[in-house]
């Protein structure tokens, strides 16, 4: 078929008024009257209303035949209507193209519990104006980080997803018939870019998936989620990587708030605040102290913090500071991995951190030890076999320069900053433990 | 330690004559003569002659012990030296401090041959200048496809890499362990790409990882590589899909040409040169018609191209129109996948194509089938069981609109941009069927 129209958005009606113009989209409302046959026709930029009345005509049995959702292209003059709530304007039909036509009933409405909107993610996503704001703010933020990273030297880098040996503990790792042998799914970009610093890239960004296969079923979990990574060369200690990284989410955080912290307000009722440099700082220790003092103790955790523990002590910084954020540093090293590096002095601590934002870690962060006989020994300590990594550790070998980085979920992030309830809405197509489709 | 000077690049220090800074990079050469220590100190931005005057003192003793390649951080003053070959300038260095001293000898040299020199990938891409731009390159490359998707309404989105069930054909994909069932690589993003069409993303962009577990060896093929993904909702026809790809690309590589253009031509001999829009398009038959006249004639391959068939066509269609790529289209049926769409009229053909440039396919698209009568038909034509692909099916149930989009390969794009041999060269870690390490 031949259009001898372009399309139009709903959005640009007003600019075509006593044209005749074509809208895509699809029937969000039908409402057929004995004498008038009313379609409110949604695409990505609004709505409008469509106004037939009946004349025994093809195009009123082509109206009377569409559903909720069909996609169609409907062809009409745009003629201004003040009586009209939407907009003020309605189209007068010329021709309507049914594209697809929706069967009836819909398999979700309203009242569909989480679980099963997943099922039909697809509907679920859009028809809800929260849901499809979720990815257009996702791409700005990205934007935001990327031209931080990029205006501050980053390289953007695509390290494999396929590993020959399980990263850094097998036990949360998936792994894959690889032709003859076996491969695993890369946990992080840690290895990676780490590599990527040894091979000159002066800094790293990437952004890609990670694959987690803990059994985890909580609100904040995701078996695959979109990872930010940077790594940092030269650097002289892990306060150059906490710098960066506040300046890069202050960077992206202004660039949404810009672009649509109108629209946050209006649909998910939070208010994007730009957060200040720097972001308040805490040592584990001194926050252990401040949470055991305020009755704090838990069980079964004595060294990290649980959840409770990172609202707690965002509580505790927000009223100290009146910020959003804050890093916790210096984590101890029984719980950290071996590559982090430990202060000369303090052997049983790591120069490493979390970033929480409202309560929630967002961000895992530290300097690298990139001394191949200290790193050989701290994994060593760690009861943990060299003979696996041996490619990773080779890296040490040949110049290695000091070096340090952070990986953030994005979805965390979109999380905290839209105040969804949990992960799933954060991702176009959620992956858990028992969440494997669509 | 604490530094009282901040670092400088090797390509900045013509700013700091007679001044007192520190410069941190590897050691790309030492002299180690009677009277005199030279150490050629290279960074990402280039390289500077440190000069010292031997004086029996301990900064001799240092400078004795360097290794190439071994990463140091040198404090000196920078003085104007008209004599030095390199930059006409030289550090007289203070301080020496060897932040990670390089074995020797170093495992590859310029004679190690290729495969040796990717199991040593970091100390390959640190010590060679062509590889080192290749990322560089890459990441104005990137930068260039998404600031043009941007601009024309795209929504860049993370699809999952972790699915349900096989997605095209399972002869080629890899399939992992899902805690107690299966789970398998995403081979492309093309129907969670679809999905997103169906959820009302107008238009789709994603730069991910794609996994084909071909046992293919060939210098174009990898198991993993960077996939570049568009999907266009509501458009007319398969051309509004090629128009896109060859605006994007054209917009891209401009982008390239003007950051690049000059370094490129120096280190890889070969001229960005921006294509013109539109690129010619010849259908596969005509393309045929040609080849066969011209006397190709391969065995096994019938209604396809092999590589020299696309070669062959490229010069065709260079001879013809003067340009570097070329939309072959209209595909057999016999040979596209049962979600393109086919001409109402020609049912064996598929309104698909192929992107060649300089003969190499780095793209393929199609308008997709949305009619879900009509696809449920080509499927079963295909002899494929549908139920397997029960969620992506459903999609075309509730008002999928038209839609259509292509998938190229970001190493194919580079590795013929920038002359490269192989497309282990177009990657940081190549992935193939005997290659998954380091």
């Amino acid at each position: 078929m031949i259009h001898t129209t372009s399309r139009v958005l709903t959005s640009d009606l007003r600019g075509h008024i006593d044209q005749t113009v074509s809208v895509s989209g699809w029937v969000n409302a039908l409402r057929l009257q004995r004498k008038m046959q009313f379609v409110i026709l949604r695409d990505h930029s609004g709505m409008a209303q469509v106004t037939h009345k009946r004349d025994g005509g093809p195009l009123e049995a082509v109206l009377e035949s569409l559903t909720p959702e069909s996609a169609v292209r409907i062809t009409g003059r745009v003629v201004d209507a003040a009586q009209v709530k939407l907009g003020g304007l309605e189209l007068v039909p010329e021709s309507v193209e049914v594209l697809n036509l929706a069967e009836t009933p819909l398999p979700i409405d309203e009242h569909t519990g989480p679980e099963h909107r997943l099922d039909w993610r697809f509907l679920d996503v859009r028809k809800r104006e929260t849901a499809q704001l979720v990815f257009t703010v996702q791409t700005t933020l990205e934007q935001g980080l990327r031209e931080y990273a990029m205006e501050h030297g980053c390289t953007e880098m695509h390290t494999p997803k396929l590993m020959g040996t399980a990263s850094e503990s097998g036990a949360e790792v998936f792994k894959l018939g690889y032709f003859d042998r076996s491969a695993y799914l890369a946990q992080s970009p840690q290895f990676y870019k780490q590599m990527a610093v040894a091979a000159g890239i002066d800094r790293v960004f990437e952004i890609g998936p990670v694959f987690r296969a803990e059994p985890s079923f909580t609100s904040r979990h995701a078996t695959e989620f979109t990872g930010v990574d940077v790594e940092l060369s030269w650097i002289d200690d892990v306060e150059d990587v906490m710098a960066f990284e506040e300046q890069m989410l202050a960077h992206a955080i202004a660039k949404v708030a810009e672009v649509h912290g109108e629209r946050i307000r209006e649909v998910f009722g939070v208010e994007v605040a730009v957060p200040e440099t720097p972001f308040p700082r805490i040592t584990m220790a001194e926050a252990q102290a401040v949470l055991r003092a305020g009755g704090w103790d838990p069980e079964g955790v004595k060294e990290d913090l649980d959840p409770d523990g990172e609202r707690r002590i965002a509580a505790h910084m927000k009223e100290q500071t009146g910020h959003e954020f804050a890093f916790i540093t210096h984590y101890p090293a029984s719980i950290r991995p071996f590559y982090h590096m430990r202060p000369a002095d303090r052997p049983d601590l790591t120069l490493s951190f979390d970033l929480l934002w409202k309560g929630l870690e967002v961000t895992t962060g530290a300097q690298r030890e990139h001394r191949s006989d200290v790193l050989l020994k701290q994994a060593e300590d760690k009861g943990m076999s060299t003979e696996p990594m041996q490619d990773y550790l080779n890296i040490f070998r040949f110049g290695c320069p000091p070096h340090g980085g952070l990986g953030a979920g994005l979805g965390r992030i979109l999380m905290v900053m839209l105040g969804l309830d949990s992960i799933r809405e954060a991702a176009f197509l959620f992956r858990g433990p028992n969440r494997l489709t669509p």
